[in-house]
């Protein structure tokens, strides 16, 4: 049995979240429902107008990651952050859950700081992004850790972390190592603008060392270039061998070994979308990992995606095994 | 007219709060439900060991200060951070909310970093506050803004403030400038160990400068050294002009111009407690300066402050003037 069941590597950051309207995204230029990367100086003008806060650490692959903890499950994850305040948080929520992570901090006095996500949240439930990279952005070989890779099950790769200097570069080495050492690898799309971003260098990987495609309709519409989920979804279906295609409330497509399954959502009421994909990924890769059939790894992602998006925050607050239970489901 | 109804004066801190259980609290040695002053040391170690985090800008009278901005009372507050990643947390949140905050920020490099309090939420809604005061603990005679104060209908005392060396010196300060210009002071007790570091020093201040008593049942009784809750109302009430006596779930009493008023407490399930105490303070102060009735003060503390116990952090998250207005009291 390897250490690890899932090691995950992705941008390390604290979410500042703050409630806002459809007003105040109009007038800023931002887009609805999306992720955009800014810099610093719209980072502060942007925080200047929204109103009072709160912080809680995110970054997707980290959500990922401390939802498998929550669970009980054995990983690890790898992203930068400075030793700085928000460094300090984010790492603490982290190894608090249960996680390993020992990803060397950058000096405090380093170019850049710990990275932050301005998360505007409208009083529909859904989620706008704005993300100052920060030092996460420079992820690079060096800061793959081989031994964690060489001791996990599943390598879970963040699309968002494909952008930045020597990201591309940073993935080959972790897929390699991954592979070289009989793990598997699982990707994120991530977000339909960063498929845009980056959409033949993720076709590459996924068709040379992909096994578990994690995407949402939007994700996958853009990847396959089609307006049809359904073609999309085969599509991927013939480069994977398992796709999991979420499509919010429709809840998910599961295609793996020819087969095709449909797990609806658990009806929830959305106080704060941040998260939803994020902890549906960590469920199903851990139920995968545990050994649970596709359908019910679905069944467990729907369930846990339905508590995070009950509360404000990406990170679990509920006792998941418990809510499983609760469900019939574990 | 005064620019400001309310000018607050307190310790000026960033609470991360976690969910923690009885017996984490008996092995720490935390006493529950009330303040602990502890150093750096003691912080980081009491963090490393708490589970999974959330920073919602805090600090007592700061938090009093942000409820009167949320319901539209011109307000400002006077508190140390450094210029470090929390004081800009805490600067933002209680800008956003709509107060006045123009304290200096000390250097990054300073010596401490900004205050910040971990408190330890139980399953039953108490909160235990171990409080790092971080640079807050420096306020000094020069940091007391004399323009804000003589443009403060009301000034308001964080008893917390009084723990640091020139804490005396500062309130004396800013209690004279305040009278000197036709304001009042309004002192909160803050908690009954803080009374007893400083029960000569309060009570010399209660009889020669303090218009409203702000305390909760225990502060009292500490501050009158009696078993008798009622004995201890009319003690305060002998010194004071306006007492505000707290009791919990048994709502408030307030005692003014030899009147005794029962207020009842609104009925709330208690998710976290922090900051009832605040809320409270905050709603009744905004009141007294909007010109409502004693009672009527107390009937809008005790709705804003059921809001504040209803989910965690001690900043009000609804719409107060909404609420007040839902229970036909606004």
């Amino acid at each position: 049995m390897k250490k690890f069941q899932v090691v995950g590597i992705g941008n390390a950051m604290v979410d500042i979240l703050a409630h806002t309207d459809e007003e105040f995204l109009a007038e800023n230029g931002i887009g609805k429902g999306i992720m955009q990367l800014i810099d610093m100086e719209r980072a502060v003008s942007l925080y200047d107008q929204v109103g009072p806060a709160r912080e809680i650490s995110g970054g997707s692959a980290a959500n990922t990651i401390a939802g498998i903890a929550a669970l009980g499950g054995r990983t690890a994850y790898i992203g930068k952050v400075c030793d700085d305040q928000l460094g300090a948080i984010f790492a603490h929520d982290l190894r608090a859950q249960g996680a390993v992570y020992k990803t060397p901090m950058a000096p405090r006095d380093s170019a850049q700081e710990t990275g932050r996500c301005i998360v505007l949240v409208t009083p529909d439930g859904e989620r706008s992004m704005n993300t100052y990279l920060g030092w996460s952005e420079n992820l690079a070989p060096e800061d793959i850790d081989e031994d964690l890779l060489r001791d996990a099950e599943w390598l879970y790769l963040e699309g968002y972390r494909f952008d930045g200097p020597d990201s591309h570069a940073a993935f080959a080495q972790a897929i390699a190592t991954t592979r070289a050492a009989g793990g598997r690898v699982a990707l994120t799309l991530s977000d339909p603008f960063c498929v845009e971003r980056h959409r033949a260098a993720f076709r590459m990987m996924i068709q040379a060392d992909v096994d578990l495609l994690f995407a949402n309709r939007a994700e996958l519409l853009s990847m396959y270039e089609t307006t049809d989920f359904d073609a999309a979804l085969k599509a991927a279906a013939s480069e994977v061998a398992i796709v999991a295609g979420t499509d919010s409330a429709n809840g998910v497509h599961v295609l793996a070994e020819g087969q095709h399954w449909h797990v609806p959502a658990v009806p929830s009421r959305v106080t704060d979308a941040t998260g939803a994909g994020d902890m549906f990924a960590g469920a199903f890769l851990w139920a995968l990992a545990e050994g649970r059939s596709l359908s019910d790894c679905g069944r467990l992602g729907n369930i846990a995606a339905s508590e995070v998006i009950g509360h404000i925050g990406a990170r679990p607050e509920a006792d998941l095994r418990a809510l499983f239970a609760a469900h019939g489901a574990l």
